[in-house]
């Protein structure tokens, strides 16, 4: 394709994205398809010679768009806002544009530069203290491991450069609520800490993380000789988003020298909103925290950030310094490639970049301030309704509901949930993510997407009263 | 930004970038700033309301554009080709549109099932069996991790499930080339075998691995009660593109049970060309390889392909399954969160897909035997000149090459060359690696860059004639 065609089609896809994004509302939001529809419909070989372009948009249209479940529609409730703010979209259509690659600083400054000045921006909107440095990672999957990785070495003395953990004698435990996401179990056995070696601590009501638990566990380990290595704490669970007490669990590890990793993935958006500050006081304690802005805050996927207090410590365990890729100025920059494990990286910091200067911090808070009050006014109907109910408290943006009729309970109500759940996801009108508290099902609720406003979530409940009479 | 300002502003942008491609020829193709000079220039915090686009986009002009290094320039021979075709970047733009992420199937189906198809026609193009299936990685070292992760699990019978890494008590071993690429010894340490536990095996002259200095190291470790768990091989190292004999590599493997993974991230590209397959004769005695369809390929950054021969054993070790990701259809379908490290995914097929379609099979062909062409020619003008030599076979589009003036050598010779190196990419005339062999320091050109034609070689090899004399 030259860059004349380029032009031409690239007018037209912009036009296609300005319709789908303008008329999303008329679409079903959960795709309606069987599994299997797309791979039967297409080829099974690829075309030896080139096709027309409006061949492809084509078969956008009629194979791929009934096969996607719409996150950026008004009726979203799935999950999490994961918010592709258009302004963010066209910083990443100029990254992928312009196909610079971040290998060292001079592989392409500006990529680096900018990165570290846009995140010393969000930095400040968070109200971190100077003493955090950022990098930007692709999902908290990623920074998770990265911060357990880093906790393993620094409780070793960096024992990669010497027989690894496979040399270590007392094992290394790393604590987690039983409310952390999946990903920090899976990175800890990435990390190759082992099942064995991961405590689920226990938590109060509101499913945020005992500190006395914290602090039982961890004696209990130095007890049995064990090693205690890591907390990771939640700052708004995925489940409920409760709130892990972070000053108290930071204490704790600050007395016994463990890393405090924070995955703040969802909630550290709200940061940027001085009344939510709150939410994780003690933060200053921690030696980590990721901040996924691709979420509610509105960049598009994939910008996960990962704050690290010392980012000495970060380099020692991720760099690599291969002759061809030193320069004369590497004491003077920073070579992002040894603050994570990929070595190439895309020049994501335009699409925070364009998404800060064209919105603004005021109307990025305002957003999020009408999320908070949309799911606020749920939260009272649904309270206020008879046989409904709400699981845990309303701190974000994220209801725990459960529609329970009069005497139902145990399997029938499981059975029920579910269903109203998977009829109101089929038909369209909204989707909703059922999910298992305490043992039991209900339906969370996430309220945030870029379109929806409160007539949305007014006929959201609307579409709830109705679709749980079957 | 609302559709209609993002319909406004998307065709300036789209303008932008067609220009940007189509003169890119008359920028320096290295970037020619101080370090620091961005972070000056940018204000010290976000702004509170929203600016113009029109300022952003001169921002872009003023301040970024010095401080990239172009990698799609004709005259960019440094590291390795990153192209990316115009085609795989509409096929981008319209995954960041969409905004939809790939957590399991359901969260949008056509993401996980075209992936599984575009997947599918690029193992064939490849020459692949149809025992392998692919996932897309961020980059190669990504994938690399992987697969010591998997490899580590499987010479534990999953210990990850029990005691980890670090209740094993006969030390696993890693064995790769010297002249592998530095992601192989990041990954090992990541993933927790430490670097008493590395084995870097001899290579011969022409950098490629001994498959009998292997087994010997293999037989020694056996010996010394230790635990041989895996081999990476190279097909294309980043220094020489050295291709290791995976044949002769891969019966010792599987003679002693040890994973064998393939970095073939820069010349897996070639395997397209039934000519080059002979390069890694014997890819079916491996375990994992990693296809960069990034690099000289053509698709946009970032996509790294990892190829896995059983994925039931890759998704043993990644898969994670809490309630809210769970759906009638999960026996049915391919979840990809469970085939590598993050849960959330971009719809990264679609550039893939969008390349594949727009440019086909022949047109990809035919520019990397242009490519292959041209290095060739290089490698026969630096061989028919005085004072210039080639210090590796040039089996790809790489060649390695040293101006020696009579007498020099050692020291001076090294000086010598990183100072021509210097004052080309200073010129910004061309864009080349200096980096060491063999301890010496010579001047790495790779050849491949998209609208790199025969004129532009030409004209690069009268500029080295020329740089050299000083």
């Amino acid at each position: 394709m030259t860059p004349e065609q380029f032009r031409q089609y690239g007018h037209q896809l912009i036009d296609l994205i300005a319709d789908y994004r303008q008329n999303i509302a008329e679409r079903p939001v959960m795709a309606q398809v069987e599994p299997g529809y797309l791979k039967q419909a297409l080829p099974s070989q690829a075309p030896q010679q080139g096709e027309a372009f409006e061949a492809i948009l084509s078969d956008v249209d009629k194979l791929l768009m009934p096969g996607l479940s719409h996150w950026q529609h008004p009726d979203f409730y799935g999950y999490f806002p994961s918010n592709g703010t258009l302004s963010s979209v066209l910083g990443d259509f100029l990254s992928t544009g312009l196909g610079v690659l971040g290998l060292s600083w001079q592989s392409s400054p500006a990529l680096s530069e900018l990165e570290e000045t846009t995140l010393d921006w969000l930095r400040q909107l968070l109200g971190l203290s100077a003493q955090w440095s950022g990098v930007i990672q692709d999902t908290a999957s990623t920074s998770t491991l990265v911060a357990l990785i880093s906790a393993r070495e620094r409780a070793t003395d960096y024992a990669l450069v010497r027989g690894g953990l496979q040399a270590e004698t007392r094992p290394l435990v790393v604590y987690v609520s039983a409310h952390a996401h999946s990903s920090v179990d899976k990175a800890a056995l990435l990390a190759g800490f082992g099942r064995d070696n991961i405590r689920l601590v226990a938590t109060d009501d509101a499913f945020a993380m005992d500190p006395q638990a914290l602090r039982a566990a961890i004696e209990q380990d130095l007890a049995a000789g064990n090693h205690p290595c890591a907390v990771v704490a939640t700052t708004g669970t995925t489940a409920t988003t409760a709130l892990d007490p972070l000053r108290a669990i930071g204490e704790v590890t600050q007395a016994h020298d463990l890393w405090l990793h924070v995955d703040s993935a969802m909630a550290g958006s709200a940061m940027i909103l001085p009344e939510c500050r709150w939410m994780w006081d003690g933060i200053e304690l921690a030696d980590s925290v990721v901040v996924n802005a691709h979420k509610w805050l509105g960049v598009a996927f994939d910008c996960s950030i990962y704050y690290v207090r010392d980012s000495q410590h970060l380099i020692r365990v991720m760099s690599t310094n291969p002759s061809y890729l030193q320069s004369a100025v590497d004491g003077e920059v920073k070579n992002l490639r040894d603050w994570g494990i990929p070595l190439g990286r895309r020049f994501r910091a335009l699409k925070l970049w364009f998404m800060l200067r064209s919105e603004g911090v005021e109307a990025l808070q305002q957003r999020l301030r009408r999320d908070l009050d949309n799911a606020r006014w749920l939260a009272e109907q649904v309270e206020a309704a008879e046989q409904w109910r709400l699981l845990a408290p309303v701190q974000l943006q994220t209801l725990c509901i459960q529609h329970r009729p009069e005497g139902m309970e145990g399997e029938a109500l499981d059975a029920h949930t579910q269903a109203w759940a998977q009829r109101l996801n089929a038909s369209g009108a909204a989707y909703v993510t059922p999910a298992t508290l305490n043992g039991r099902w209900m339906v969370r609720v996430s309220v945030g997407a870029l379109p929806t406003e409160r007539g949305d979530v007014q006929r959201l409940w609307q579409n709830l009263q109705d679709v749980v009479r079957g």
